[in-house]
């Protein structure tokens, strides 16, 4: 393999594909990336065995293709000595099988090469039919529910996909929260989809995508699911399991329905916050008195907070509530409208977040009680 | 005491004197700082005994004094409280010598204040003389010779400052390296002058100075040093004991100097000790040979380095020698010219950077010994 590509070329393909290498995994092969250089261009794919990333980048985009090959590079220090190159142009030699030399004006890296035979073979083909969807408006999904997903608990760490008709709907739950997305595709799906995707490799996809307007096709399988968008092929394992039935959990009437301002709500909440710190997700009292909502908390020794906004509301019936002030900015942060509605029940029922005449996005969040 | 006063002007004090609160303090009423508002104007302090810094707010600079007054407000939380409010000004309210209301607009905190009768008293008189130097001057000087102070060694620990006639020079050393700067005053001081200030404080003072030519007035005690800058005073007890004589270690007779393009020889090094990662103080390999000096460096399984650069020299004997690469850079950073001195004697012997024509600025490295 010998090639010569311009730096910074080469190190966005790395970045992405390398979203694949976990420091967690104990394969050595899975530790390398894969340079496969051929007539049409160079592919280069990282695996963590659950999660494959596959880059391509056509050979009008390479300076100069000398002789096509294949090696396993070490991804360790690999980004670190194409970003530090001092020249714009970075040139691949391979001496032999195991040993590839990088190298650039006077820097020379001679770095030795995992087996190419021993890197799995893992299949990347299209499904029969996909579903096309805007870069920007998938970012935008994963966005508003990733972030409710929970770290620990199994089969709740994953977003839940449905598929249904032209409706998509994005599901995440720690139990405590539960944020909901549902967005209209261009064209009907054919096949009814409800799949579970890792968390942490949503993640990942959220940062390879651009807040443009390049299609992604997205190709759903029985046991993966593979996202291709521009040069890239993202494919992950899907969670084996049913997803909680979560549609039930989220009321749908309410009792009380306060209309806030949410840069004010949020700025609100964020300075009576301050005092809740030292407790566990940081619990604030909130209470509708009049046309305000108060929010409160205390440090036991330091003080108290007091913090007030006026607010419209459906009832006159006053009422307190306390709940997680992380929870209700992580929730708040997801909408883009001026104003905000929180609905209500009693102390102990869920508040739901949503925006008037709008029902796409919602939020929900489960009070805490405090004595 | 009652007063309303800008927020970013009473954020701006509180962040320069809360460097004085030690996160391993344990003395309750030093978490605290303490507002005097007087007639000419708010005076705000806070110390860790050791360390006492004191900032004066004139009354012009106040928006409203409506009632004198001292209070000892708890500092945490303090900062995030002020920074947080909603509006431009805000009002502090005694509420008796233990409460303080902080408010503007609709938020209000309710803060339990410390006894002020429990505050230690501070002296922070003048000195008969002091010595004056440009902040941006001192600013420097401690930018050249601070990151070279020992984390753990007592006395090394400090910066050793010695004024004699119109010469200040400042030695940082953690015995593997060591950096020197003179400085010429504008006057001579009376006193000769010999004393070791806390590493860790020196920090502080410079993240205070600004980079500008305002004054600094440096008033030397026998046990303690207080700099007056614009309206804030920072005093630091010394450090009690002898500071070594370094000024032995530093050879001025060389064998082998090489004279290098500082950019390029930092470049080089940066790259050159990508692979040396995994070792303590990433130690890299230097050859000189012809008119290159060739850097060098390899990590087991996964390859090597070279990196080379062209250099002048005064001597045609090749040399090898080994060092840490941090180090190396570190020191390099301190200078500001086009061109770097490189001056060495054996490998073993301690490696000297200096400027040409300028031993104002030194900076010595200790060679690491490679099997």
């Amino acid at each position: 393999m010998k090639f010569s590509i311009n730096k910074n070329t080469i190190l966005n393909e790395l970045i992405n594909v390398s979203r694949a290498i976990s420091t967690r995994n104990i394969i050595p092969i899975l530790n390398g990336i894969k340079f496969e250089l051929k007539s049409e261009g160079l592919y280069l794919t990282a695996s963590d065995s659950d999660l494959t990333i596959k880059s391509f980048i056509p050979t009008d985009k390479i300076e100069s293709v000398e002789k096509e090959g294949v090696v396993i590079i070490q991804s360790k220090y690999l980004l670190d000595i194409i970003k530090k190159m001092p020249s714009d142009i970075v040139n691949f030699e391979g001496v032999d099988d195991y040993k590839i030399i990088i190298y650039s004006d006077n820097s020379e890296y001679n770095l030795n090469c995992l087996n190419s035979l021993d890197y799995p073979e893992i299949q990347l083909e299209d499904n029969k039919t996909h579903i096309n969807m805007q870069s920007s408006v998938l970012k935008k999904t994963i966005s508003q529910t990733i972030f409710a997903v929970s770290q620990s608990r199994p089969l709740l760490d994953g977003l839940n996909v449905k598929i249904n008709g032209d409706l998509l709907e994005c599901v995440a739950t720690d139990s405590y929260r539960l944020a909901k997305k549902i967005v209209k595709l261009d064209q009907p799906y054919d096949d009814n989809v409800n799949i579970i995707i890792p968390g942490r490799n949503v993640s990942e996809l959220d940062k390879i995508l651009n807040d443009n307007e390049d299609n992604v096709e997205i190709h759903v399988f029985a046991k993966k699911i593979m996202f291709k968008y521009n040069n890239i092929i993202f494919q992950t394992n899907l969670l084996n399991g049913e997803y909680p039935n979560t549609s039930s959990f989220i009321p749908t009437e309410f009792t009380h329905i306060v209309t806030a301002n949410l840069n004010d709500f949020y700025g609100s909440i964020d300075r009576a916050a301050l005092l809740a710190q030292s407790k566990e997700k940081n619990v604030i009292k909130m209470e509708l008195k009049d046309d305000e909502l108060i929010l409160s908390s205390f440090a036991s020794e330091i003080g108290k907070v007091e913090d007030k906004i006026k607010v419209d509301r459906n009832i006159k019936d006053d009422m307190s509530i306390s709940y997680s002030s992380k929870y209700m900015m992580d929730a708040l942060k997801t909408f883009d409208s001026e104003e905000i509605l929180i609905n209500m029940n009693t102390d102990s029922k869920p508040i739901i977040l949503k925006t008037k005449d709008d029902d796409s996005l919602i939020q929900l969040i489960l009070p805490i009680k405090t004595y």
